[in-house]
């Protein structure tokens, strides 16, 4: 923004977890229009505000500057949605989009797996642009508008249509000046498997397993699991036309075994006895490279076992 | 046995948990001489006796008739000794037979898994005919000297030479003539493996899921899971040159259908803290398919997974 008087981009982050106080707050403190849609967080935001610990510092939105409502005609229309949802309430997408995007605002989408920005394309009659926003980011919520960022952060932006690499391009760069480490680049699907080769196994393995990522690198069995598995998701992008480095594997172990010792959503929506994101981080992928021919056995049979953990929730 | 005068087969036991007292205290009922070497269940065994809850009988020996020892030199010397320890154990194989092996007495293994036989034939020089028991039972050892059987119970000889027909043949009457359903056949590797279509899958899985056989196949998810893991093992025996009949995973699972739900003995060891037998269920067969060039690849996952839980145990 060189001109001082134009307004800053406003943004509506749909979703109070961790994602969505993290980046929602740091956008407010670069000075951006923030507004919130948001269900049962609703009462505790207008109460006690935001609070989100995120690299020694605090970042805070008193009470009296949060701007939230369950419903999107309760706030105004903002440029860009950040969907910060969890996907396993993907089914209501339209009735969640179709409010807040009235205006054609571009929908960022930062969730895991695959498949949300192609609905939204395909449901959602109201949305502008679709992007994707993939988060590499160890963090948790630890109570209604309380969030804690313990590792990592940075997201990448990737238009769903090629036209909209300038929009990708500017938003990482509103983030970039709100302190998040972001960058745009040209190919969604390619970013989005390159995901799903973290989260596939790690996010499975640990809930199933009950362990940390520290855990199962430090095992040698696991540790050779993980990396099978990652090879599955390697071969499975491939057969679907989505060509990753062939360092990704071994790229992907080092980073884990540099992160603190982190349990990744999965398992803690599992400990909170709320439910898996398999849908979107395991069957589309296993559906899409079974159709191509490639079939990933092995990831086959660890969401089988997570549907089983779903299913028997409480 | 149809001289009465004649004295019955003696049958030394070795290792007193559930599958060892119930075909121990079976054959003691039916008039068989049957002494048991164990270890830290001697004084229990002294001072309090043997019971095992059957098929609502009671099966009991009284203190006063217990003929037990840690030491094989403490008893006598028997026809036939019944290798009932757990396989995390074999690895002392020579150390545990070979002083009660001393006249060269029969060895049956009553063991899960692969390559006991094997290793006794090579190993322990003292053995005479060695032979596998396959048992399919659902029993479980209440504390030293009690043990709870549940269901089935059903024991199938092999030999592992062709020349041990005919004592494979004997002690099948034996276990007959004391209530046991057992009998006798030509093809150890197949039995064995046949076994391992369903120890492989279940105990796995209700290990890693602390889940009942009920609930692993009722879902399903986890049902085709069996299925699959089923499917790979009968291809990894077919790989090793042991053709099963295209029945078996169907078998296998109406067999399990019809159970009580059961918690299979590697769930037991793991919930009690015990080491898991996973070399003698998985290891040696995961490594025989993977020889033959049928990799048993969800097999493999698997085994990782009980690795890892097995050396996490406190």
């Amino acid at each position: 923004m060189t001109d001082p008087d134009m307004q800053k981009r406003s943004y509506t982050v749909v979703g109070a977890g961790a994602v969505g106080l993290l980046y929602g707050t740091r956008l407010a403190a670069a000075g951006h229009p923030v507004r919130w849609l948001v269900r049962s967080e609703l009462d505790a935001l207008r109460r006690d505000g935001i609070e989100v610990h995120s690299d020694g510092a605090l970042l805070r939105i008193d009470p009296a500057d949060v701007v939230a409502a369950t419903d999107p005609a309760g706030l105004p229309v903002s440029d860009v949605v950040l969907l910060a949802t969890k996907t396993t309430a993907n089914d209501q997408l339209v009735d969640i989009l179709g409010g807040v995007c009235r205006a054609g605002a571009a929908v960022v989408v930062l969730q895991n797996g695959l498949g949300a920005e192609e609905q939204i394309r395909a449901d959602v009659q109201a949305a502008g642009p679709v992007l994707g926003g993939l988060c590499f980011v160890c963090a948790h919520r630890v109570r209604p508008g309380r969030a804690e960022h313990l590792d990592y952060g940075a997201v990448t932006l990737a238009p769903l249509d090629a036209d909209h690499a300038g929009l990708a391009d500017a938003i990482a760069t509103d983030l970039l000046a709100a302190g998040v480490q972001a960058a745009a680049i040209a190919d969604l699907a390619s970013a989005r498997w390159r995901k799903l080769v973290w989260n596939i196994p790690f996010n499975g393995l640990c809930t199933v397993l009950d362990a940390s990522t520290e855990e199962l690198l430090a095992d040698p069995d696991t540790r050779a699991l993980v990396a099978d598995l990652m090879d599955e998701v390697v071969a499975g992008a491939h057969a679907v036309g989505v060509a990753l480095p062939a360092t990704v594997r071994d790229e992907m172990l080092a980073l884990t075994d540099d992160m603190r010792p982190y349990a990744p959503s999965m398992k803690l929506d599992h400990d909170a006895g709320r439910p898996l994101e398999i849908e979107a981080i395991y069957d589309i992928a296993t559906r899409m490279a079974r159709t191509a021919g490639a079939p990933m056995v092995r990831v086959d049979a660890l969401a089988a076992a997570l549907r089983f953990l779903d299913r028997r929730q409480p």
